[in-house]
């Protein structure tokens, strides 16, 4: 039996697996997953180098599968070759072709769509969302090549899914930073969801558009064995990854998935026994058994475990660069703090590696950037690819603080959601957040972020973090202690940092933990509870009230979500009045803080939050003030509240 | 003195504006302004067709300023030619040179990005959140093209900013579309803000990348009069516009601007001195004087005002489609209602346009797309693209559906939140939403949707709106009412459908307001507050407490923001106590009822959100029950709140 002989065979085999499993299941799709049969076949029973029995192992090639709900088809062969699942290394099992029966039910590692954290580590992202997969393969790569290690990572995309731009953001990443180790193979079936797929994405168009980002296209057959093997074993040239555009039939073996229409639907029992005919296995069982090769090398020791980090002595830490004055002075902004903290995580651990999106001298990722350009990623101006590289650089050990101002990661909510949805190991560090930084105006003030990523950190993933934690300190230590913290924690966090400089206010030594709060001080009449910049306005505002005789206490709610045990750890009984105020759309602290509140029925909260929506303004007072939440808004909000206005 | 004496006086003449006004607001970019010097002077002194008098005069030229950090030089041309502003047709005023020098103040508006919400009716759409301009300019087109209205989108681009996906699904949206009155003219200065560009962003690459997506590319000096003039007449071929890439310089006229780092920094008042001496205007004052011509045409009678609506029936609102069993058995899923009712806003509005992203059959605007083909845009699996062409085609008259799985509208959260700061007339339908979906996992769930709408919902524009208004209808009555509300409402919103059929809750005449609730029930232990599928399962949890001698309310709290007086119209006072119960993470109506609640401080409020990141589970019970929010979970929580556990 020849190789192609072996390959058509395996090709029918997972097929009908394929059409069963969908059955079984009520739903899925077929149809786009037969058109990857004999691609999946000479890539997981021939191609790639893997560990079937420690999908974990380092050394792996990986595949990555940007069209997600393709995703039986890969089940199918894995069940057949015996691979290890499980969501823990030490208690791993076969998946078994009955397995496959069990197709998105609540109990199973087979997902509708592929999702690592649910126990199938052959995949090292959720996918599902289109044309993100490429990215999160380049992230893979990366880290490859970072830590010296020989594998090739191979991504399936869907044709009718590269309209999405992020697939050429990380085309032109691949170009840029050469990434020979990445196979985009693009999986041309000709048909999206409800139509056929533009000429736009047509196989001649994605040659040209391949060969115009500089990479060099190869169009096969997606069905003839030998033209896959020959087209996945081209090299690189000059660094560049050829690219593979495979024509392929979309409900390829069975007529009745060939129709337009015919997207995520299973067949019915009667089409499954219709299809099992057309899908005969030549009599003929194979002689040739292909499985995959185990990979090369040894894996580099990787340092694991907690990053050991001192208190902070900004003078020092500051050393080489323009921020030794800030820090003499004690002045800094909680961007420049950060910025600092990052080159001394950098300093103290080969896994911390940095991106930007081309504002590295705003975000401050600057001073890692000029001591570590081997650990820096320059993503330029796009802010999806940079988050999905950053999952697939997490994925592989790494840890990847991504950068950008905190309104541009809007762009990439959905990349965020998904590497939430992998429970990936993300630090995202957002610039220039809240209507502090004035000028710009609203196109460039993150307001929502604290609304998205607080939603995230509402639910629990399957290891039972917080799916995300957000930090809003607001100053320098603060901002050094979380961002230590973060590094060290294992699971995804998002910190704002600011534009205007401020002051210091916590000692060196004192103590945080990732979620909590900072009772700054204490007053019978009233406390306001603040994160980020309007901790620091609201320290103008109570001292003003002292002045009329009005006692407020100040928490620095630094986290969402809230410690469990918030209201009691400020103090708040029975009858308490607290403002919490945030330079914030709705949804961040003062949201947190009312539900903890109404949960009890007893503590009086009034929340403050921008008013409408901010405008260009020349200082951050003006901003503050039209959008009502500047010192004097608050004041007079406290009395309000107090009767004595 | 000729055409290009003209322009290059102009130019110098603009660029020391330009200079003098980011110095004065000690902020601003203003190498990248004149790297356009000349690219500004031939399109609004010469090329463009437009009414200075009347900005909002439907038949004018429009120019979308993409890399929206270069509108100094904007400001400084319009100003020069007197061109006028204002928020409101009535009352508008000239805009003077003196105004320059207001750059970036609070009250005034001339904003450090382009904005028509506050007053520069100019522009179309808020920029300055890169890579949108080109999709904004294809809605404005694709308008014109329906309104039979000749006239040309200009749209400026920075090389830098083309990293940006989106850009390239907006070429291939051109391409598809055949919009030939469209002009992407790209600025390829060679420079981003913290370095260089790449060279996959070089003219070259460019020039390589237009070809591939199917448009012709035209290369020139951007510094150069006469081939700017002569760029800007090529006609279109077969439809497809031609792509201008003007070579310029960053900085131009000024040598300091000129370097890398200079990005995004004014002149100090020593340098502005330095470069005003560069810039020297020619002795020869023009003795030509260009200003642009008026544009040609008659406007096309536009319908305004509310569209007038029947209460649905639902049966005759089904004819010639699939769902008229459905609708008999008053048993439809509220995506097939929201079908139903967009094709019904179809015929009574020829304003009316539904966009989709290849699945026009999930979100049952294939509905509409059968009978108003020339109205519905087919957008394919761009989401970013889609959602910022809808903004282009509210700006132009056009009410706008756009249409995808709420997980999917995450992908362009950073275009919804520019048309907020646009005050755009968007409508956004997400099918799909919440976790009942079930089997297709996380990857398709929009979860974390009314937590980023939601944030939106809580400020106001200056048109006095919220920002956006969310919809979560339960049945088809509401669904159908709700959506005829929208488009009758000049702002933005979006609304939740659901894929599970359901039934109908509501008689025809029911009577809904945008921003409102409903009582269903009322019951003296507590009272549940849900809305979208939530309503349907706490219905099913209070039918089982009543058996248990537990007496509930329910209360269907379909929007967000909610009503001013939202306790008081539910009934809600002293002691009472409520269970809010979504499908979505935390920051949707749980928080906004806490919220409301915990200012009061009297009334006692339990949410319950999905406390784990959803997995697949085959049906919806199974996920529900998964994340804990199911009847269930509701019947043990309420009894939990009561002491009856």
């Amino acid at each position: 039996m020849s190789f192609a002989e072996f390959v058509n065979y395996k090709a029918v085999e997972l097929a009908r697996h394929v059409v069963r499993m969908t059955a079984a299941a009520g739903s899925g799709h077929p149809s786009s997953s037969t058109s990857l049969a004999h691609l999946t076949t000479v890539l997981m029973y021939h191609k790639m180098r893997y560990d079937l029995a420690n999908p974990w192992n380092p050394l792996s090639d990986r595949l990555v599968l940007s069209e997600g709900h393709a995703v039986p088809i890969i089940y199918a062969a894995y069940a057949d070759l015996g691979g290890v699942v499980g969501a823990d290394p030490r208690h791993g099992r076969k998946l078994t072709l009955d397995d496959l029966g069990t197709l998105r039910e609540i109990q199973s590692v087979v997902e509708g769509h592929p999702n690592p954290a649910f126990g199938f580590p052959f995949f090292d992202a959720a996918t599902g969302s289109l044309g993100q997969g490429v990215s999160v393969a380049a992230g893979l790569g990366l880290a490859a090549r970072m830590d010296g290690i020989d594998k090739t990572i191979y991504v399936l995309c869907g044709d009718g899914e590269s309209r999405e731009g992020q697939i050429w953001e990380a085309i032109d990443f691949l170009a840029d930073q050469k990434l020979a180790n990445v196979r985009v193979i693009f999986n041309a079936n000709g048909m999206g969801q409800s139509d056929y797929v533009s000429p736009q994405q047509g196989p001649e168009a994605l040659a040209a558009k391949v060969k115009a980002y500089g990479l060099r296209p190869i169009t096969i057959d997606g069905h003839d064995p030998e033209a896959i093997s020959k087209a996945l074993s081209a090299k690189a040239t000059g660094g560049r990854p050829p690219v593979v555009i495979a024509k392929t039939v979309k409900g390829w073996g069975v007529r009745e998935l060939q129709q337009v229409g015919y997207h995520g639907k299973p067949l019915s029992a009667k089409d499954v026994e219709a299809a099992l005919e057309e899908l005969k296995l030549p009599a003929l069982k194979p002689d040739l058994v292909l499985c995959p090769a185990m990979p090369k090398g040894e894996a580099p020791a990787a340092p694991a475990g907690p990053i050991a980090m001192p208190d902070p002595d900004f003078v020092a830490l500051a050393e080489g660069t323009k921020f030794v004055g800030g820090a003499e002075k004690r002045k800094l902004a909680t961007r420049q703090a950060y910025g600092l903290t990052l080159r001394a995580l950098g300093r103290a651990s080969p896994r911390v590696v940095a991106l930007d999106a081309d504002v590295s001298n705003s975000t401050f990722s600057e001073i890692f950037r000029k001591e570590f350009p081997d650990r820096f990623v320059e993503c330029r101006i796009a802010e999806q690819n940079m988050v999905s590289v950053a999952a697939g650089l997490a994925a592989a050990g790494k840890i990847p603080f991504a950068n950008t101002f905190a309104k541009f990661f809007a762009r990439a909510y959905d990349q965020v959601e998904m590497a939430a949805n992998t429970c990936a190991n993300l630090k995202l560090v957002g610039s220039h957040s809240g209507v502090s930084l004035g000028a710009d105006g609203p196109s460039q003030m993150g307001v929502v972020d604290a609304a998205f990523f607080g939603s995230l950190a509402s639910v629990r993933t399957p290891k039972g973090h917080p799916a995300c934690i957000v930090l809003n300190p607001c100053d320098a230590v603060s901002t050094y202690k979380l961002a230590c913290l973060m590094a060290s924690y294992e699971g995804m966090a998002y910190m704002r940092t600011l534009r205007p400089e401020g002051p210091f206010l916590y000692p060196p030594s004192e103590v945080f933990h990732l979620v909590g709060q900072k009772v700054l001080a204490k007053g019978q009449d009233l406390t306001v509870v603040a994160w980020g910049y309007m901790v620091l306005e609201a320290r103008k505002a109570i001292d003003a009230l002292k002045g009329e005789g009005i006692a407020c206490g100040l928490v620095d709610a630094y986290s969402l979500p809230l410690a469990d045990d918030f209201l009691e750890a400020i103090g708040a009984g029975e009858g308490t009045r607290l403002l919490v105020v945030e330079d914030n759309y709705a949804g961040g602290i003062g949201s947190a803080v009312a539900t903890a509140a109404a949960a009890r029925g007893n503590v009086h909260v009034t929340t403050l939050t921008p008013a409408r929506m901010p405008k260009s303004g020349r200082t951050a007072d003006d901003v503050l003030a039209y959008v009502g939440i500047d010192c004097g808004s608050i004041v007079q909000r406290v009395k309000a509240i107090l009767g004595k206005a």
